[in-house]
């Protein structure tokens, strides 16, 4: 069969099911599970709010909900269109966290109405990924849930990119023997993931960051149009450096492109520190071609299956929902993060290491425990937990 | 173990888990059901909206919406202590049609604030079943969201009792050798079940019914605060017969109470017309004790398990949204609803047809198939369908 057909073939009526823990088989199991027995159910949990993460799916739910605004590489493509990969990343959900999630595709792009709707929807759920909203809408409506809302609120498209960016780059320092403290990073591309990435690498003690985008590496001694970009430029770029990308690149020791593809030029790599890292995540088409900087650069990473070191959400979303449900989170915030992409490069021992090798495989079974331990942990420490993960429990 | 504690264990953690059709194991599975893979679905529905329907859980999805405010006989629990009820749901929605069903109980009551939520979601189901909506908002939420969206949405704690009350009272007719078109009906309760209950027996044929609530039976020649008693008397009541349930009940030939306990007395039973029928349905305490009616009917129904004839919603909504998802129908209309409620009717041969036995089981597998081809076809005659049901074809 041909790869496409497979591919619809695959899709067809949908990728999930709903199904039941147990199955109503006779009157006595239905009057247990719906009326008369749900009753008490009911009065247990209006009596205590709480027991709602008890006896219901609140427990291990999450909504994955996207307005179909930016989906993949395709985006504005509406509702419908989008649901395939809402679906998708439910999948993953279940596949590699036992976690039940449910794509939710929402018929409208106002952000005051995609957050009263989440906010609407919140009872019902334990988490809510928010999935291929255009930006600077994300910005907008991920603060305003996080803030109204006592479940997490976690925009992937952001966060998740960030986790395993900062993942693999704490692997690749390694592998040069460079600390983020000391190193100059040049981030291509101040959209919604840039910005996300570069907080992260921040958060996690980088200094001299650099962000560069169509006006050239942002300053803040320029008044950018762009809200969020006045507000990025406060907290990075330390020496002011001014100039387009090849200007800043040279001396740094980190390139990393969540922009277009072939914005970076050969001369630019052969312009960098000694042994330089260089993360081209443009997807499908990177940065730069792998076949032109592998030879000149240490490390190399790309959001590609196809190369080595591929940076994929993959990685991170099922274990930082997992963590944060056993622990019944109210938040996924910065000591999570952090967590999670510490936990992410442990996964790789220093004696297995390498250039090609910065980043685990989405299918090893570690990635996820490990996670969920060090999020749920950073979760009590931070009072984002309403309870303390006891170890070797099973969800 | 205590029946208490049995009906707790069984809903720890909730009832539902969503599931994948195929399993992801591989980095090439991973690629056909996500990124690169999926972004060729997500163009085909890009291109033609009515691929949702092939390749997307639109198909075979329902959602299971309600705001907590009239649950069970509980009242407003809200959205967390209601979650149980929608949960039991959706778990007999698959267990008795296959539906994959989503509870999703909002955190709000006002009734343009929920119907801009429900037609927000609505890309991403098949079907909207509205449950435990407290009266008067469901009908403004159901009329509203039936005109202005194109997926079916049906608010069962009217439609669905009133078309099993159909279906029972036609087999009860046909006991007593009666013609619905002849009979005197008197409905006692003229809330959200009461005027749909109404609504269907008129649609099904009968002329002589009278509404009876707090202010006695409802006539045409009074104007009541309420606006929905107002339009309920313009259709009933023709005779425009006055008083209180005890002189309207004289004879009659069909008592059907949506109401309070024990508000039929054994007198009243005694001055309806010979062979009388009475569906006392309040719940958990009928109208009447049935030990003390039975002696003095010709048939007796209740809405309870350990009675015969019992007035199940579970008899209806499995079938009806079955019938309506395999035929991608735009509307639950009054012909759907008829055809249900002649469907259920018809499981029970002339043969088998007794006092004791006017009602399916719920758990007879020819229910469901029965509604579904019925419900389909009446869908495709009325203009109601996107495609026509193939007989004998599976879902």
């Amino acid at each position: 069969m041909e790869l496409l057909d497979e591919i619809m073939l695959l899709h067809k009526g949908g990728k999930l099911e709903t199904t039941l823990k147990n199955p109503i088989r006779t009157k006595e199991d239905l009057s247990k599970v719906y009326t008369p027995g749900v009753a008490e159910v009911c009065q247990a949990i209006a009596q205590d709010q709480a027991q709602a993460y008890e006896l219901t799916t609140k427990k291990n739910t999450v909504a994955v909900v996207s307005d179909g605004t930016a989906v993949l590489g395709l985006g504005d493509i509406g509702p419908r269109a989008a649901m395939p990969v809402m679906e998708g990343k439910a999948a993953l959900f279940k596949q590699f966290a036992n976690v039940d999630a449910v794509p939710i595709c929402l018929d409208t792009k106002g952000t005051e109405e995609i957050i009263a709707i989440v906010k609407a929807l919140a009872p019902t759920f334990g988490g809510i990924n928010l999935e291929d909203i255009s930006s600077p809408r994300c910005f907008e409506i991920e603060k305003r849930l996080r803030k109204e809302l006592d479940i997490p609120v976690f925009h992937d498209d952001q966060h998740g990119t960030a986790i395993v960016v900062l993942a693999g780059l704490l692997n690749a320092l390694k592998v040069c023997g460079k600390n983020i403290k000391d190193v100059k990073i040049v981030v291509n591309g101040i959209g919604a993931a840039g910005i996300s990435v570069s907080k992260m690498l921040l958060h996690a003690g980088a200094v001299n960051l650099i962000g560069v985008d169509r006006e050239g590496a942002l300053n803040r001694q320029v008044a950018y149009s762009r809200t969020h970009w006045n507000e990025y430029a406060r907290m990075t770029n330390p020496c002011l450096e001014t100039g387009q990308l090849s200007d800043v690149i040279k001396g740094a020791d980190v390139f990393i492109g969540v922009s277009a593809p072939d914005v970076l030029k050969l001369e630019d790599v052969l312009n960098m520190a000694k042994d330089p890292i260089v993360f081209a995540m443009a997807n499908p088409t990177p940065e730069i071609d792998p076949a032109i900087a592998a030879p000149h650069v240490r490390v190399m990473a790309t959001g590609r299956s196809d190369y080595p070191n591929q940076i994929n959400n993959v990685l991170c979303f099922p274990g930082i929902f997992r963590g944060a449900l056993d622990c019944e989170a109210t938040d996924i915030n910065d000591e999570m993060k952090l967590a999670a992409a510490q936990a992410i490069s442990s996964v790789i021992d220093a004696a297995d290491l390498h250039e090609t090798y910065i980043i685990p495989d989405a299918f090893d079974p570690r990635v996820v425990e490990r996670i969920r331990i060090a999020v749920a942990e950073a979760a009590f420490n931070s009072g984002a937990a309403r309870k303390k993960l006891l170890i070797g429990a099973n969800t």
